[in-house]
């Protein structure tokens, strides 16, 4: 058996224990004897990316489908080059350790003026960057390696957010003793104490329900919480809405999921069982301004919450308690929902929806989403770009065990191709579905290519409405700065994928759209690119009064109303 | 005569005061209102940008160019996408406004959970990643505005450094007094008596020198001294060389340049005039490790520094001291030179350079530097991008009044796309080359759209080495991570610029490079593309040697020469 390791691989076999099986980002001085011993390291492979924003969004997209993921940048350029990208990582929960290849310790000593540096001797620059967009940090020696590895790790895991691992030129390589053991991913915490509290709390606030509810965010994906959610909502026969953060994880197909959950802004099916529950349980929600603009009229006093690390009832904090067993507690007590639930119509399919192959009409917003829903395939991981893609996949339903990746807290124009690459790094037996618009395409275009030539088979739709319409929908519907250059997105496969064989489809009318729907079942044995013409003022459903009162929050200052539960004080 | 204006109109106002007339940028909800300003604004144009970080670029070599420039974007996923380019603003010293759009005042002071930020109430935290890449921050208010608007534009300015203004939605448009009079660029400060002690000292040292010798640095080139340094060399007869940072402001086809100096990597003539001078005089000079990693064997007692605002003489410093007066007192205490120095050989120029137009050997490095050299004329802003092709430009002379737009220091490949489209706008009038390669442009490609949308008419060069060969001649020369896809530059424009006719070229061999070069004599009518395949391997001159020392630089701690002079202790 070996004694010694090395820092580079100790840092990789970890990584390996808590599944990491790919690695993005780019090469560069400073990084690249770490790269040396990526590409040697077995069952991990290096995953180049075009640049290190698109490295991020990537990074991203994995870790939301493999649990946790890995970048490597090199100092400076490239690690500030994900700063936004690790910060949606923090926004939405999204664990990625990001590995930032340094000067070396002699160097930094010396605070000599190097290149990727101000010159100014200050190394530490970029580390206090980091600490803004990352919950743990470190700079790697020999001597401190092994543990601070772990300690970084293990707030990565826990914390499901991102982290910061600077590793010196000289210490990648550097030989170090070989720790016993493997890396386990941390088991949230909890006291016994704390969850009987829970425990009896919830009972006693659950007493005498007759019509409680249940609200999950993107933080019950997190946790993996998922199927003990599917289980309680069946055995106690409650009915259950989602944050738009937590789109993918109930079974939207199912009985018991009533729609999507944004104060004000919801379906009344879907406010009437949320804001009318005699008890409401959040599982990993986040609530922000998306979410109606502060509209939900929620009691404090009747919510349970379930979180990361603490649970709470009726405003009383539980913590530590761990998020499976305050659920499982929960499963436990609930009772059965006594009384039904209004459905809502499946908004996917409504009267006259399908479309006419035969019809010479533009395609409108109106009518291209429930032509889109009745093509989603169960298990797809749909990737709709924020804008006028996450509006309309917001507008439909989504297939069983279907994935959503997007970030609506964030908003970042520009995640979802990137993202769409890294989820099909990850799951490469899925079919991906990835929904963007031009705007959105022009920001991070170049991982198309990457997606071609990693033989991924995405389809692709690009909605060109000749800029940004979600921006229109706020402010400028006809100014300039809302247009976009004209690009002949059906011919990208040409210039950055010559070799790759792609079915391309340029699409204007109803009539075409329906013709190439058609041909789309079933998982495509070539990517495909769809780009659709859609009117630059054609708006998807939802997003003409969101953009008005987006106007006035943005700007007018007229955020009148109070809301009345704590937003800030949801424990999550 | 209005006695009121807006915030916005204000700040439009005093950009254009400084030189300002083109803002580059996103739009994005909280910014939008300001936009709006500068579309009404005369004598202001927008540009937008395909992405944020090529909104950075871009406004970096604008700046280079007018001598300031501006950018906007918005709160969160717009600002953080630019921290990069800002971190190379500061290291390379150009002065970039950054406008961030940002939610109400109202919004911010009730910690409201909102999009684009982390949700948690903290509206500083990107602000305070602005302090580690800016030298002025404001979060701007009707109240503070006009002040605020000043300080931050002054230390702009003055220290030739990007600053952030973080401008609320609801404070663009908010209606202010109009302030009297105008903003005036600033003036460099210096007290008399210190001036009179510098003069003094210098006269000292330069008592009896036989042989001095001049140095510049890109700081010469921010301060505006061209024509103060080249009538000093005219007059004095003296030498001078530059540092890479400062290409472009010597003559390079006069007499008295010499070539350019970095330390022992120097050409032995460049050598013998720098580090042989019995008095040294550095203008805005700034000293790193690529300049020929510490190996410049120079004498601090036997050196003059003039910076920003502190000018030294043999290590003593003279504060505050303006650069252009320095200078003044210089050229005329200066002796005149005693004795010639050697002349190096115009590397542009060696035996047998010509291509031959029949030849079918493929393109070497070599050969394809004295080529260019041949090719580029008076007065073209020459943007070689970091890798093969700043080697190349630095092994070959720039013709009179070229600028060299390139960012050494920062080296962040992907910079030269939209820094030659920033340059280009500033100024219209001159031709643009632009050498990039493969790996590089794949970072920053959808700038090319901005190009031809806006009827430049860029030559572009990529050199298709399939890969980052300047990492290659780092560190793993035949490592899978050194690869990227390969891409068929010539078709570009016809996914990113379908309708402007652009003239596209693929050349392989010596012969067709003859050939394509020989067509581009003068100001191109339309833009063109060169795609040049080179060898993956094939390294310019000076980039084998700068290779291995990097990697001992980089990785193996052998930094053992104590440079003789303090690179952190010169003032500049």
């Amino acid at each position: 058996m070996p004694t010694t390791t090395t820092v580079g691989e100790l840092l990789l076999s970890r990584l390996q224990d808590l599944g990491v099986r790919h690695i993005f980002g780019l090469p560069g001085d400073y990084n690249m004897e770490f790269l040396d011993q990526v590409e040697e390291f077995p069952g991990i492979a290096w995953i180049g990316s075009c640049n290190e924003v698109n490295a991020a969004y990537a990074a991203d997209g994995y870790a939301r489908m493999a649990g946790i993921s890995a970048m490597v940048t090199t100092f400076g350029p490239g690690e500030l080059s994900v700063v936004n990208g690790l910060a949606g990582a923090m926004a939405e929960s999204v664990p990625i350790v990001s590995i930032v290849g340094g000067p070396t310790l002699e160097i930094m000593d010396r605070r000599a003026a190097m290149h990727h540096s101000l010159g100014d001797g200050d190394f530490d620059r970029w580390v206090r960057i980091a600490r803004e967009v990352t919950v743990a940090q470190a700079t790697l020696t020999p001597g401190n390696a092994e543990a601070e590895i772990d300690r970084v790790l293990d707030a990565c895991w826990t914390q499901q957010r991102p982290v910061y691992l600077r590793l010196p030129g000289d210490v990648a390589q550097h030989s170090i003793p070989l720790p016993a053991g493997r890396f386990a991913r941390p088991v949230p915490i909890g006291e016994p104490d704390q969850l009987d509290a829970f425990d009896t709390a919830a009972q006693r606030l659950l007493a005498g329900a007759v019509c409680p509810a249940l609200l999950v965010g993107n933080l019950a994906i997190r946790y993996g919480l998922g199927a003990d959610i599917a289980a309680l909502l069946t055995d106690r026969h409650w009915p259950a809405a989602t944050q738009g953060l937590g789109r993918g994880l109930l079974d939207e197909t199912g009985p018991n999921f009533v729609g999507i959950y944004n104060g004000g802004d919801s379906v009344d099916a879907v406010r009437q069982v949320v804001e009318g529950a005699d008890v409401l349980v959040c599982v990993g929600t986040k609530f922000f301004d998306w979410d109606g603009l502060f509209t939900a009229d929620l009691d404090p006093s009747r919510i349970i919450t379930i979180g990361r690390r603490a649970s709470s009832v009726g405003g009383k904090v539980f913590e530590p308690v761990a998020p499976d067993a305050a659920l499982a507690r929960l499963h436990t007590i609930a009772p059965v929902r006594a009384v039904d639930w209004p459905t809502s119509p499946d908004p996917s399919r409504p009267e006259g929806a399908r479309l006419d192959p035969a019809s010479n009409a533009p395609i409108t917003q109106a009518r291209l989403w429930p032509a889109m829903a009745a093509m989603f395939a169960e298990g797809d991981i749909v990737v709709p770009e924020t804008g006028t893609p996450s509006f309309g996949v917001a507008s439909i339903r989504l297939p069983r065990n279907a994935v959503c990746v997007q970030a609506p807290l964030w908003g970042a124009i520009g995640y979802a191709i990137p993202a769409a690459f890294g989820a099909a790094t990850a799951s490469p037996e899925r079919r991906v579905v990835l929904v963007t618009g031009d705007g959105s395409l022009q920001l991070t275009v170049q991982e198309i290519s990457r997606m071609m030539a990693t033989g991924q088979r995405p389809i692709i739709f690009v909605l060109n409405n000749a800029g940004y319409t979600v921006e229109r929908a706020i402010d400028g519907p006809h100014q300039p700065y809302n247009d976009i250059d004209d690009w002949r997105y059906t011919e990208l496969p040409a210039a950055l994928s010559p070799d790759v064989a792609v079915d391309s489809h340029l699409v204007s009318t109803e009539g075409e759209l329906a013709r190439v729907l058609a041909g789309l079942g079933g998982v495509p044995d070539r990517p495909t690119i769809v780009e659709v013409i859609v009117d630059p003022q054609d708006l998807p459903a939802g997003m003409p009064q969101w953009g008005r009162e987006t106007t006035a929050v943005d700007y007018q200052t007229t955020l009148n109303e109070t809301p009345r539960l704590s937003w800030q004080g949801l424990p999550s």
